[in-house]
């Protein structure tokens, strides 16, 4: 089975012009087929200001009205995508920006109104690799926003992990599919103060321990979670850590398996 | 030869919820394989006004600096082109949202500096319809904003008319390529003050008598010089109208051949 590398980056990244360039530098240089999963970093925040757009969290989430809807989409699937697109191009990986509307390659269901409304963010229901795969076979690059749509004509503000877990469950009965999760630190760590503590292997064995243990605690969980959900979907693995952990060798990160 | 409907639209139909919902639906339901090109509309200047942004024309041409770039990208890019592909979905139109970045489908070169500065403003260099032709062979519908790149990491805001005639005459050696513009009138009207006036057909050996005779004029100038280039690189008809022109048989219009 040939390898599909599913590559989700985040603020860190996409907020440092010279971090984003060399990432995707080296991005550009992966040989295998390849996705590409970006979020939103910090631009949506400073844009909301700027308009005296009031941004409301809960616990940690952005509550998506109309007017931020809009915004995230001018900002994720405008400015942050298309720049990453033409960017991939100059350094001749022929991308081309995907949200989820887009191939109706991920449909998602607005999030029902429980105690809290999150307004337009979607819960992922089906992800459609047809067109992607063609796009594959053509050596095209997908590089996807954290947007999605309902089928109906609503776009809907979806979770970029979740984006990028659910592309890799999608794609893994055609390729053996590899996620990476690229962030600040150097992957899952024993102790959060000490980045030599990383935890090279998780299983699915192995992970209840890490959670009994109160090792991973926080917003770890949830992305840890979606990182188990992934392998027990037949991902071949899930690794965690920083972009070096793709082109370094000797890079230390956590990869997750079955 | 297979027939390609090239529709380009522009701020009457995109800055009007109804009506673009109505064209949505009806271009949807168009079955020939088709490309949909839009402009920008009036909601980028209602941005720019926002962010106190000062929109500078010349000759009725944006000039496009930094961050009006940024901004046209987040409005042309972002929210006008995935609402559109979300609307298509919903219509069951298999959408795709292209800027020329994407599948390097169209580089342009960055316009020299003369009297005048228009900044990342760029003319076509080359139309690559490989990946396009693709997904059309895969019934998928690609629609275009009027932004391009130069292969070189740049976006450039590029005029939408000549991107819909660059793709016609791209596609001129593939398929019977009719480039229809819609805008706010019933076409080239003799007396522009009496919309029965129109001007059916127009031929390249009947034009320079209208431009002789003044009726063609100001703005419709550059608009049916780029009609006239199209019909002479093999484009098969370019046809300028009201949107209707496309669905019933009945209207008034007029139609460019060679």
């Amino acid at each position: 089975m040939k390898t599909l590398k599913i590559i989700k980056i985040g603020g860190n990244i996409i907020d440092n012009d010279a971090a984003l360039a060399s990432f995707l530098e080296a991005f550009a240089a992966i040989e295998s087929p390849k996705l590409l999963i970006h979020g939103g970093g910090k631009l949506a925040t400073q844009l909301a200001n700027q308009l005296g757009l009031e941004v409301k969290l809960i616990d940690g989430r952005r509550i998506t009205d109309q007017a931020t809807l809009d915004l995230i989409t001018m900002v994720y699937a405008g400015k942050i995508n298309k720049n990453i697109v033409a960017q991939l191009q100059s350094k001749n990986c022929n991308a081309i920006g995907f949200s989820g509307a887009d191939g109706n390659t991920i449909r998602s269901k607005k999030r029902p109104v429980t105690t809290t409304d999150f307004g337009f963010v979607g819960d992922v229901e089906k992800v459609d690799t047809k067109i992607l795969q063609v796009l594959l076979d053509h050596k095209v690059t997908p590089v996807f926003c954290a947007l999605t749509h309902d089928k109906k004509g609503q776009l809907l503000n979806t979770n970029a992990d979740t984006i990028a877990s659910e592309l890799a469950i999608a794609f893994a009965d055609q390729y053996q599919t590899e996620l990476y999760y690229c962030f600040e630190k150097n992957g899952v760590m024993r102790d959060i103060a000490d980045e030599s503590s990383v935890i090279k292997k998780i299983t699915t064995q192995s992970y209840q321990g890490l959670i009994d243990d109160k090792i991973i605690v926080d917003g770890m969980l949830p992305k840890l979670n979606n990182c188990i959900h992934a392998v027990q979907k037949n991902v071949y693995k899930v690794c965690i850590g920083k972009p070096e952990m793709l082109f370094d060798a000797t890079a230390n990160f956590t990869t997750i398996t079955k």
